[in-house]
């Protein structure tokens, strides 16, 4: 539990700080995480770069924003809670009577005493967000609308921190840095990322673990734009961590058809250690899935969450704060992620090297008595039932499957067949 | 609903005419099709003729029929309803007492009203039809028997109409002439078919499109004995059309392995039509499908039904009347098939030509302000949801399939997409 | 049933011999086999030969053991029940203590009224088995500890019978020689097995039936080290047969991947004839299909059984004795195995040789008159969907399997149609 409490303070630290697609949030948001990730490196693309069927958008930044009433009292305050103000508002100074003010104020009616979490990154507007029930509290009278937003070429910020192993085959951890206060959605992939890049550096690995902090959508259309074609022919598995620190479920979101390398992975980890775990399928993607496996791009990749975006009540408003998320929720979402790198390290295909069974007995591997009931403990069925189909066809997450023991119990079955000398890697 | 009137009412028309596979009824209906259908011409081919593994029998007609009692009674007359003689009936003109006049009355005990369809075209016979009621009421005495019917060399006659498209890629509807007094066992048949060919006229259309009328098993095997190679080379789909009158269901009679063209696209048109259609398997074949999908023929043709063949009580019995049918029943039937048309003639493989998703909302595609359940319109789905899997891989059913949404509703979002530049068809 | 009482009375013969997978148990065994089957020729291999990644073992034969106490009555004797003994124990001679002997007495604890079967073939040993009962019944004192045995460099010992047919091809016949007094496991596989090379050599076949009885696990690896490549190249379908006495289950225990021409014949047959028959996967594989389906080797075998190892209470005690096996239980695996042969001689893929249905009428397979509801017979539904799916595409058990007749009863549909010159063999 170490490790999900380190997790959920690094959330914690993350979750004041006002974040957008662009802006200071971005860099203040990567100023933190390389103190935990020394191999981070910040990239910016300026405003106006053509990315794919995309250009990136102007910058915004905000210092403040408030809402005074003709007494002065402050009905709404940026400084309580960034979510206050629509993410690229337009500045504005002006005293607008409460009809026009309400025109400009978005709630979520269904949930009336949150602040939804709105956007209008591709069309110029400007917004204040409120709960229904205190815009509906809104007395008649003028009221002085202030936003002190800007909106100019700038640059799109992300972050990238590459750790090498002795293979040029990769393994992608994606996640966002874009959420502005909202605790699941998304400080609790930022902080899991970090903690599993500080995991891969002190475990041996064979793969190259890249991991990525960039913001949703254009953020990976952007990078996609400048790393396909190394990814397509170095990506092993990659996976998108988003909603990863709640403790009420855990969730698959499959690629588009469902059976590529880290579809099959995770699925194996999560049938396995949480059998009631959600599995969603393309037609569900509402994270960059929708990017890493649209046609075309088709990386290994899919997307590993807890209580799935949409799924969960508080999701996009600011009921989605830092009781949401625990050090437990946290870490047991680590525990999916190393697993599945645990599996991956070993997913080979691997073959038997004699005919027919080889006679475990003499290498204490099974019972050299034979009564019956004997040879059946989940030891020797494991090893007996792992070589039945250890025939340079099927890789450890095939056999997983085939014989119903989880993928990473059958690690230590092939390092003890390995080191008898008995198996072979095919490829 | 004005098409289902008219094929009604045509239907209505054909009624009276006493048909069998060859003989004056076949002619007679084929004169009645062709004020109908300008293309249409008629085929001869002389008794004795080989196809495949069978021979064109000799031509059957029947001027009248009757039995008369010692008083002049008549107990049976043809005139009444030409079911009353056996199809391909010799000719006879006896006076035959009660117990020999049994042994050549036909009648179907499990339905004692009714007076059944019966056939001997292989096998030279004579026989009567009446109902069990009227057979057993018979009292004893002498019949004068007579059946002015003529077997002897002459023609099968069928009748096919090509209306061109610009590609000569075909799709072919075909229907039966052969049937004497029933209504939707075959009336309904000939009717749609007329009606389609008048649709296809009046639409824009890329295939070419062929539609035959022919006797049933022995004008299928005489057709495909002359036209074989032509439809192998040409044929894109094809829908043998039979029972497509009554109102009480709709059926699929699939290929011998349910996967070709017309198979998936009438099953995505029931599917999502009709959820509760009923799909049968070669197994419970019954019509020309024997013939089109026989091993070696394999051409892409299923068969449409409204109630199945042998699955409604008043198939192939003389309670087979314009009851049975009705312009609803008829209208279903068109709808079904004009889908048909409007799938196939867009039913190609797309490839979206950008990486990653296009952007939408400039394009007035997608919600230019994002709060959840913002963007999870069906319009908006069905967009994201096609060029999801317009990878090249996939034709329009295939995505219909995949993504949930009827195939004939995505033509729309296909010409969006091609009127946005964002959609290429691959083949 | 008369086979039935036949293999009765060949088990009833070989029950009362000790046999192992070594000794002059053994040999005995095989020499009463050859009775029966002339062609049975008997192969002898040497201790310490290498076979795989196995080595032959040293030959144990036993004469005599008893445990006497000190008033010198017997409270085991090997004479009553061969099971006394521990296979391949050591011998001894000493007197013991109570708690010494205990310690060299085997029970069933959880069933203890029985004598377990049990051996310790490859790590030397000596024992006792007896039931629970029996041992909690021994009084304090010494005893008079015997065991008469010897285990010493000598040979493996099995048995084969080729009876050739007019193709090279092969169908093999495996079961085990090595157990003790057990009937079901196994008196009734080499009973079974000895009558099924009757009925070969009494019946027409085309194959080379090839009958092999030897000591399970070393046996079936010794065997296939010395014939491996002609079993490759020669093998159509396999069987082991085992435990096929008793009358309760009908079992089959398919190959890793299931599939093979062995299981889709075994299947089809218990399918149609036994529906309820328990279906195990190569997880709950147990006896020789452990070699004969490993990775490289890989034959098309897989395994027979009524009530399956393990899965009845006799199983490897005292208690499988002659009254589990009846003449019934014999004859309904016969039964089983000679239809597989009957399918497997008759399993080609064939091809109708007429484009569209034949004209079956003339040929007297179909009705002369169409009535609605005549032409459904079970026999011309045989013969028509039979050539439905002869395509050229489909074997025997193929056609079986799509339009639901068994294999077996098809056999009389293929030679109909070869008959009438309609049908060819496509390979």
């Amino acid at each position: 539990m170490e490790a999900g409490q380190q997790m959920y303070d690094l959330a914690t630290r993350l979750y004041p700080i006002c974040r957008s697609i662009t802006g200071d949030g971005v860099r203040q948001t990567l100023r933190i995480l390389k103190e935990y990730i020394p191999e981070l490196t910040v990239q910016e693309v300026p405003s106006g770069s053509k990315v794919f069927d995309w250009t990136v958008p102007k910058e915004w930044n905000i210092r403040d924003a408030y809402i005074e009433d003709e007494a002065g009292h402050r009905v709404l305050d940026f400084a309580d809670q960034n979510l206050h103000v629509m993410g690229y508002s337009l500045p504005m100074d002006e005293w607008l009577e409460l009809d026009e003010l309400k025109e400009i104020i978005y709630t979520q009616p269904d949930q009336p005493e949150v602040i939804p979490y709105v956007t209008s990154y591709y069309k110029e507007r400007r917004g204040f967000c409120m709960s229904q029930v205190a815009k509906d509290a809104l007395q008649p009278g003028k009221y002085h609308c202030v936003i002190d937003s800007e909106l100019k070429d700038g640059h799109l910020t992300y972050g990238e921190a590459v750790i090498p192993g002795e293979s040029k085959r990769e393994i992608l951890l994606s996640t966002y840095i874009c959420h502005p206060s909202m605790a699941n959605n998304e400080c609790s992939g930022p902080a899991l990322s970090t903690y599993l890049a500080k995991w891969v550096r002190e475990h041996d690995h064979k793969y190259t673990y890249r991991f990525i902090f960039i913001p949703e959508t254009i953020g990976s259309i952007t990078y996609l734009s400048r790393n396909l074609p190394h990814l397509k022919e170095h990506l092993e598995a990659g996976f998108i961590l988003t909603c990863v620190g709640d403790n009420r479920a855990y969730s698959h979101v499959s690629s588009r058809y469902g059976n590529n390398t880290a579809d099959v992975t995770l699925r194996n980890v999560l049938q396995f250690q949480h059998p009631d775990y959600a599995e969603y399928s393309f037609l569900e993607r509402g994270s960059d899935e929708r990017q890493f496996c649209a046609p075309g791009v088709d990386l290994p990749v899919c997307t590993f969450s807890r209580t799935l975006f949409h799924k969960y009540p508080e999701y996009h408003t600011s009921a989605d704060d830092l009781t949401v998320i625990s050090p437990e929720g946290l870490q047991g979402s680590f525990d999916v992620l190393t697993q599945c790198f645990r599996i991956l390290e070993h997913n080979h295909k691997y073959r038997i090297n004699v005919f027919c069974e080889p006679q475990l007995g003499p290498r204490g591997l099974y019972p050299s008595i034979s009564q019956k009931g004997a040879a059946l403990t989940d030891e020797v069925r494991k090893i007996t039932d792992f070589i039945a189909y250890a025939d340079g066809r099927n890789s450890l997450i095939d056999i997983s499957n085939r014989i119903h023991f989880p993928a990473v119990e059958l690690v230590d079955t092939v390092e003890k067949l390995m080191a008898a000398g008995l198996l072979e890697i095919v490829e």
